[in-house]
């Protein structure tokens, strides 16, 4: 019998209580990246933005090609992405610790490298450590991590507010955390294999999976100028994490296989590789890139472009528009073909 | 070698990071059962009390004697209890589900009667699920709850504040926990050993062990009345909890034999072991009772006992007193020794 997949845990799980939740006048942005609530005192409330995420050994990472310093960076770099998407600024984490017995024997092999790759992705963008609990996991590493944002009031990104006609804009090129991945999940035999591949290159590329970098200010800046009209980060790939911000706004979307941005290193790395894979198909289907996609009306674009160019780091994109039929579809020298929903499982 | 106790890696992530969070001005009772936390915008600010707990298959619960609905209820009344500790009200639950295979193929095995047990448990006392990861764990089930709860403007209970002098007092029997635990644990063998225990006094046992009952109407009486000068709940056992509580008030304690709350059902599951066990040692050493500890001053006690009444399921016992000397001592027939930290471990 085959196991229920994630949605469907999820949906199974609201069916029991969901609803009450949204019931209530303080907890707002179901289904979005973060859970946003109203908090303080009548009359006097503020907006937090909260998230939680797991990481567990053998499922979202191995300990074959991870350091315990990059388990910790980016264990908190996929909450800081959430986060962001919210357009947030993180304050607040708090560190759930399952280890096994062999990592508890001498700190320096797991807990201080961890606790220092986890700290230093949280403070820089201004979070710290608060709380949190540390069990006996007999088998694995299981990490838990929640971290919570302030928000301007009753200001905050949403994956549902797409229109027709939105600009559809991601932070930066996608496929490469996929491609990272490639390259440190088939150990040293790969690299033997592959020595064509210009250090540098790979290098970049694994770095992209091991040690993502969240896209706060860019969060920030989508919901102070009130540019963005929907916003999510990505962590399943275009295809998959499009369809959903479209599901949520009703809508769908048209995006052209020229416009995607797709990077010199993938396209490398592509052809070094003995069975050929696309760069479109890895920049469309794979995961954990932790970019933001948003959308944008057109007469907000030009002002957007000026400001974004502020932020380090972030080369933004446009991919395409949001339309009034829905679906995910990509538009190519062959026509158009719906691509939703195929994206990437861990 | 010896892996590295609890305290211990506590004690390492908070060299590592754990100044940065102490040092700002929105954060404030580090040691205590939650974080509390000042959030709004400035002038209008407001708090909450955060708390995490996470619980492992074969480490925290078996399911050879719990069902998945206990699971639910237990996991939602540890972190509900470490709320109750801190007087706050308890709003939004955030759950990390970490299930293996076998428990995701039929909802109806796990995840229906988990949810229904966790959601039953937070909506007595006022909280819902407000979000939450579902990730894939091979091996056994790992659950983390994290919960945040509002306080009163500027007022919460805290582990530090007792003077000498203070009452010490509990919120109900101590050790029915660890005596249903060694029921349970004991399987159907010991049952048929003891079929002469009472069929009510061993579910009742059992009951505080698979289904305690956070005290969260009391803990808000005492931050509202301002009774206690400090407070915790009990989840190590009273020798452990107590000294904790001491510790952080830089205080000590001198409770009495002849005070310390044993229940008949205690008693007599007692009587009828083999090898028999002495109820004080359970009480004292015995842990998970969720009951709440904390320190009244003499002059507030008769008004504390007076409102104590209407809430209904506690029972306050008065076990002794605040003191200068350092440590938890228990005084009996025999004069006093000292038992702090003579706790419980998982």
């Amino acid at each position: 019998m085959p196991r229920i997949p994630e949605r469907k845990i999820i949906s199974l799980i609201l069916k029991e209580c969901g609803k009450q939740a949204q019931e209530r006048p303080d907890f707002h942005g179901s289904g979005d990246d973060c859970a946003v609530l109203t908090v303080g005192q009548e009359g006097q409330s503020g907006n937090i933005a909260v998230t939680t995420d797991t990481m567990v050994e053998g499922v979202h990472f191995s300990m074959d090609y991870f350091s315990a310093w990059h388990v910790g960076r980016k264990l908190a770099a996929v909450n800081l992405s959430d986060i962001a998407a919210q357009g947030a600024s993180p304050k607040w984490a708090f560190l759930n610790l399952g280890l096994p017995d062999k990592w508890r024997r001498q700190p320096q092999d797991f807990l201080q490298p961890f606790t220092r790759g986890l700290c230093s992705r949280l403070g820089a963008f201004g979070a710290v450590l608060a709380g949190g609990d540390t069990v006996s996991c007999p088998d694995r590493i299981v990490l838990t991590l929640t971290l919570i944002g302030k928000l301007p009031k009753g200001r905050w990104l949403s994956r549902s507010g797409a229109s027709p006609g939105d600009i559809i804009c991601c932070s930066g090129y996608l496929g490469e955390s996929a491609a990272g991945l490639l390259i440190l999940s088939s150990g040293s035999k790969f690299n033997r294999r592959h020595l064509r591949l210009n250090r540098i290159v790979r290098r970049r590329l694994e770095n992209r999976h091991l040690d993502p970098i969240p896209r706060v200010a860019l969060g920030r800046l989508l919901v102070s100028g009130g540019f963005a009209s929907a916003a999510m980060d990505m962590s399943d790939g275009l295809a998959t994490d499009l369809a959903h911000l479209c599901n949520m706004s009703k809508t769908g979307a048209l995006i052209y296989e020229d416009r995607i941005p797709v990077s010199r290193a993938l396209k490398t790395l592509c052809r070094s590789l003995k069975r050929p894979l696309r760069p479109l198909d890895l920049a469309t289907g794979g995961g954990e890139d932790y970019e933001l996609l948003w959308t944008v009306p057109p007469h907000k674009q030009r002002e957007l472009e000026s400001e974004i160019t502020r932020i380090k780091g972030v080369r933004p994109f446009v991919l395409g528009t949001v339309t009034e039929k829905t679906g995910v579809w990509l538009s190519g020298k062959n026509g158009s073909r719906e691509i939703s929903y195929q994206g990437y499982e861990h």
